[in-house]
C-alpha cells in the first residue's frame, strides 16, 4: 500500500493553522497553512458596487487571487502589460468569489462590495482550497466589524463555508493533496460545500487518465470528511478570543 | 409542471446540426448549432510545441475560445490592450484544451500541437459544451488528414468525447439549457465524458442556491443521456461522405 | 495573354453571394461572399455616442475589421496585450467607417451610432470591399427598422455605397483580385463609390512598380464597371422578401 | 474668389525650408519645414532585418511616424498601456515606409534595413507629405555614408520621391493645404510621386462630400505641380555642400 | 592632471543656450542646449487637476520626459504595450514634476495644473538638468500669460529653479558631465536648487565606487557654483525682449 | 518639544524584528519589521542573466518591489494591463537593485543573477529601507548557500549595506520615520551606506519646503547613527544559529 511522503493516512488533512488579525489595516486579515501551504487572506469593505449594480440596493463581493514570485521550487514572473495576467489566477480569482458570495445574503449587505485577497507566501498544494477556507475566516471578521458598528443591522452571513481537494494517485483516494501528489494524481476534484454539507462548487479534472462515477462518488464522500474538520477549526479560530493582537 | 419554452422534454437535446468543412484553409473546420448557440470550431495543425515540451517527442492541443461582438443580445467590446482578456473565456478556452487533451495519445501526436478555434457566431447557452463536442470532429478530420498523408502511422485519438450542460431550473432537472434556462437555473453544471462514459470533466457551480448530493446524482445521470446522443450524432457526421466540399 | 485561374474574364467580377439575417440578434447581419473570400458583416444600433459628439444631436458610425485566426493560409494569432493591435486591421477600420458615413446624413440619424463589425471568416482577397460593400446591407436593415419602429422620422441613408478592388498582373487590367492575384500584383487599388459614382475613397498603392496616370485612369475605369454591378446586387438582395428568416 | 489666409494662390506651396544634419548621432536627419508644420525626419540605419527577411539577402525599409505632445493646439497624450497606439499614427507610418521602399532597390542595400523616424514638432497640415519628402532626404543622405564607407558598392537609390496633398475647399481646388484648410476640405487627397511622375500612392477621401472623376483628374494635375517643385528643392538641399555642420 | 574632453575647466558649465518660443501652440516653449544635449520644453496650462485634487480649489504641476528615438547613439525603441514604459524615463518624470512644483505656490495657481513636456532631441549627458532648468523658463511664459490675461491675480512661481549635475571621474571634481564622463563617473549627482540656494532634490548615486562624506561634501559645494550661472542664464533669457518670435 | 507618537527619542529606530527562513523555496528568505513596516525580501539564484551581459563571464543582481493590495489604510489595485506599472514601485525597484549591487564583486559572482523580491506585507513608512535592510541578509544567505554548494570559490559580498531613512518635521530631525511622520515631513531623505560609512545613495527630497545644506548635514549625520545599529542587527541575524528553521 502507498504511503504518504509525510505519513499521513488518507483520509487525513495536512496540519492546519489559521492566525487571525495578521495585517492592521484590513477589516478582516487571516493567515493560513495547509501544510507547508501558506496564504495571506485580505477582507476589504468597499463602500462601492461594481457598475452593473450601482443603485439596486444590494452588494457585492469579489476576490482575487496572486501568487508571490517565489512562493513557488521556481520563481514565476509578475504580472506586466508585456505577459497577460495568468490565466490560472484568473481562474482561481473567479472561484474563489463565485464561492465565497455563496455565503452571503447580498441583500443584506446592502450597497457595498467586500474584496478579498488570497496572497499566497508559499505554495504546496491545495492553494485555491486553502484560499476559500481562510478567506470565510477574514470575511466573518470584516462583517462582525460592520455589525458592531451598526454600519449593518443583520449580519449577511447564511453559512459557513470550505474547500477542500482529494484525489486520486496509483489507484488510491486520497484527502487534501499536496503539490507532489497534486501533480502525480490522476484525478482532482476540488469540492466547496456549505456547513449542511450542500455544493457549492466540484471542479473535477482528470487530465490523465479519466475515472469512473463510482471512484468519483467515492472521492466526493471523501471530501465531506475533510470539510467537516476544516469547518469545526473556522469555528475555533472565530471563537478565540485571544486572537485579536495583530501578528504583523 | 414546467414548460420549456421551445416545448422540449426535460431530457431533451435541442435541434444539433453539424456541419464539417466550413471553411477551406482549417485542417478541420466544423460549424455546430445547439438550437441557436452555433460556433465554427476550426483544427490547426502546427508543426511546433510549445517552449515546455521542444524535444520531448511528445505533442499537444491548445484551444482559444472566444465570441463575436455581436453574438449576444447587446454588443460585447473587442479585446484590447485597454481591457484585459475576457476571464470568463479564458475559462472556457483552458477547459476546451483540457478536455480535448484527454481524448488522445500525445505521445503518438509526435512533436506537434493541434490549435483548436471555438469562435462563437451566435450564443444561446452551451458555447462551452458545442465547442467540445464540435471540436472533436474538426479534430477527427485534421487527425484523419495526418494520417491519410502518412504523417502520422497510427491514429492518436483515443476516444471519442462529447459534452453537455444540465442545470435545475424551478426544481425540475433540465438537459442541455438555452441562456434564458441557463442565467435563471440554481444549479449549472457542465459535464464532459468519454465514449465509455468516463469523466473528463465535471464543473458544477451553484451561484444562488446550493443543491444537494442526491440532486447532483441525478443531474450527473441525466447529462449521461445527453452525451449519448450527441456521441452518436458525431459518429454519423464523421461517416457522412457526402459532408465534404467547403461551405464557405 | 494571361488566364485567371479561376478562368473569369479580366473585367468580371468572382460569383458574389449575399444572405440577409444570417443571425439573429445584430439590427443587420449580412454575410457576404466574394468568391472564397467569406465576411460577415454586422450592423448595430448603439444609443450613444462617441464622447466628442455628447449633446450634439447628431449620430454617428464606427467600424471594426477583425480576421478570424483560420481565415487564413496559416493560422494569424489573436489580438493580445502582448502583441498589438494589427495595424492593417485598424487601418481597414478606419476606411470601412469613413467610406459608411458617407452613405449616410448623421443628422437625420440623430444622436446614435451605428457599429459595424466585418469579421472575416475566410480570406481570398478583396475582404476589405467585401466588408463595405456586405457591411452597406447590414446597415439599410438595421437603418429600416429603426425606421419600421419610427425611432426615425426619416430615413437618414442618402445614397447606396459599394467597393471593388482593381489591379495590374502582368501588364493586364483585372477586376476584384484574389488573394494569389493580389499578392503579385503590381498595382493594387481600392476603390470606394456612391450610387451616383461619385469618389467616396481611392485606395491606390504600388510597393513593387510605380504606375503611370494613364494605367491608373483605366484602372478606376474598370472598377466603375465592377462597382455598378455589386450596386445591382445589393438592391436585388434587399428587395427578397424571402431572405427574411434567420439562418444561424 | 476665396482668398487663403496666409495670401498664397490656390497653386502654391507654403514655404519650404529643409535643414539637413540636425542632430548628431542618426545617419541622416533632416529638419524639414511646410508653413508651420515643422517635422524632425532621422534615418537610421540598422544592420538587422525583421525576421520575413533574415537569410534573404535583401533589405528593408521601416518608419514610425508619431506627434510630439504639444505639436498641435490642444496637448494630445503619449502612448501607454492604457492608450493604444494611435490608429492614426500607424497608419501614417505604414505610408512613410511603403512610400520610400519604392525609391529603393531593396537588394542593393542587402540585408539591413533602414529605420525612418518622423517626429512632428510642429503640426499645421501636412504632417504626412512632409515627412516623406524630408524623409527622402534624410534617407539619401544615410546612403550616401553607406556608400561613402564602401558598405554599399552601389547606390540603391532608383528615383527621388516626394509628397504633397491637395484638396478642395469651398469648390476651389487648393495644393499644400494647411491645417485649417484641410480640416474644412471637402476632399482630402495626398499623393506620393517619384521623380518620373509614375504614381506611387494616391490615398482619396471624401468624408464630408463626395466628388466626381473630373474634379479628382484635376486635383491629381494640381498634385504634380507642387510635387515637381518638391523635387526641386530636395536636389538643391542635397547639393547645398554648406549645409554639413550638425544644428542641435 | 586630467583634461576634459572639450577642453572646459572641472568647474566650467558647458555652453548654454536658451530659444523662448521655439513653438507656437504651448502656453511656453523653450528649446535648451547643454553643450550637445538638446531639450524640447513646453508647458501646457490644462483647465483641469487630476482626480485627487477635485474640488480642492488648489492646482498641481506634472510632468513628462521622453527621448526621441534616435536622440542617442544607437536607436531606443519607442514606447509600445509589448515593452513597458521606460522606468528611467518614468523616474525622471516624477523629478522634473516635483523640482518644479517647489518652485510655485499650487494655491495661488487654482485649480487647473500645468502640464511640463520634456522631450530630448539630442541626448549627450545632463539631459534632466538641461530639462528642470529649460522647463522653468517654459513655466514662466506660461504663468506670464495667465498673468497678463488677468487668469491669475497673483503669480504663482515663488522662486525660480535649476538644477546641474556633478561627478567624480577619476578622483577628480566634475561639474556638468557630458554622456561620455557621466558613463565613466564614479559618483553621478544631481542637485536641485532654488535662488535661495535651498535644497530642492539630491540624488547622488555611487553605482560603481562608493564615495566619502567628505568628497560628497565638495561635490554640492561645486554644484552651487553651476547652479548660480544657470539661475543668471534664466533670469537673462526672460528678460530678452527679443526673443518672442516663434521660431519652428 | 514634539513627542513622537511611539514615544520614540529623535535619534531612535523602530523595533526591528529580522527572521531568516520565513519560506523554504527561495535561496535566501528573510521577514523583516521596522515596527509595523514589514517586508517579505526573497533572494532567488537565477543561472541567466540579461541579454547585455551574455558571454561576459560577469554577474547581475535586479530587485522587484511590490506592495500587497492592502498593505496600506485603503486598498490599493493590483498592477494589471489597463494600468501601468506603478511608476513608484518601479523607482524603488531600481533603487534596491543599484543599492545592493554596491556590496557586490559580481565578477565574483560569475555568469548568473540574482533576483530580489520585496514584498511589501504591511506598509507604516520606510519600505524601501526595510526593503534594502532585509534584502541584504536574504542575499547573504543565498551567497552562503552557493559558496557552500562550491558554486562560488569565493565569496563576492564586498561589504554589508543598509538603509534609513531620516527627515524634518515641525522643525525637528527624526531618524526612521513612520508613514505619519513621513507624510508631513518638510524634508524626506533615504540614505543607504556600506559598513564602511561610504555612501551608497542619497535622495533627500524636499517637496513642501526646502531645507538649507547645514539642516542637510545634520541629517546625514543622523541617518549614520541609525546605520551603524541596522548593520549590528543584520550581523547578529546572520550569526543565529537557531534562526535555520522554515517559519512558513
Amino acid at each position: 500500500m502507498f504511503l504518504r511522503e509525510d505519513s499521513r493516512q488518507y483520509n487525513e488533512l495536512r496540519p492546519i493553522e489559521i492566525t487571525r488579525n495578521f495585517t492592521k489595516y484590513a477589516e478582516g486579515s487571516v493567515f493560513i497553512k495547509f501544510g507547508n501551504t501558506c496564504v495571506l487572506c485580505n477582507a476589504t469593505v468597499d463602500e462601492s458596487v461594481p457598475a452593473f449594480l450601482k443603485g439596486k440596493g444590494t452588494g457585492w463581493l469579489t476576490a482575487e487571487y496572486s501568487m508571490l514570485p517565489r512562493s513557488t521550487h521556481s520563481r514565476i514572473k509578475r504580472y506586466s502589460a508585456a505577459n497577460q495576467a495568468n490565466p490560472r489566477a484568473v481562474e482561481i480569482s473567479r472561484l474563489i468569489g463565485r464561492s465565497l458570495r455563496a455565503s452571503l445574503d447580498l441583500d443584506l449587505l446592502g450597497e457595498r462590495q467586500i474584496i478579498i485577497d488570497c496572497d499566497v507566501i508559499q505554495a504546496d498544494g491545495g492553494t485555491r482550497t486553502a484560499s476559500i477556507t481562510g478567506a470565510f475566516i477574514a470575511l466573518q471578521d470584516a462583517i462582525s466589524k460592520l455589525v458592531k458598528l451598526k454600519v449593518l443591522a443583520k449580519n449577511p452571513i447564511k453559512n459557513a463555508i470550505a474547500a477542500v481537494s482529494v484525489g486520486l494517485y496509483q489507484d488510491q483516494l486520497l484527502l487534501d493533496l499536496d503539490y507532489n501528489e497534486d501533480s502525480n494524481a490522476a484525478a482532482d476534484i476540488n469540492v466547496v460545500m456549505l456547513d449542511d454539507l450542500s455544493i457549492v462548487e466540484i471542479q473535477a479534472t482528470a487530465e490523465k487518465t479519466t475515472f469512473s462515477r463510482d471512484t468519483f462518488n467515492l472521492l466526493i464522500d471523501l471530501s465531506q470528511v475533510g470539510i467537516m474538520q476544516l469547518l469545526q477549526m473556522q469555528k475555533a479560530a472565530l471563537n478565540n478570543l485571544e486572537d485579536n493582537t495583530t501578528k504583523c
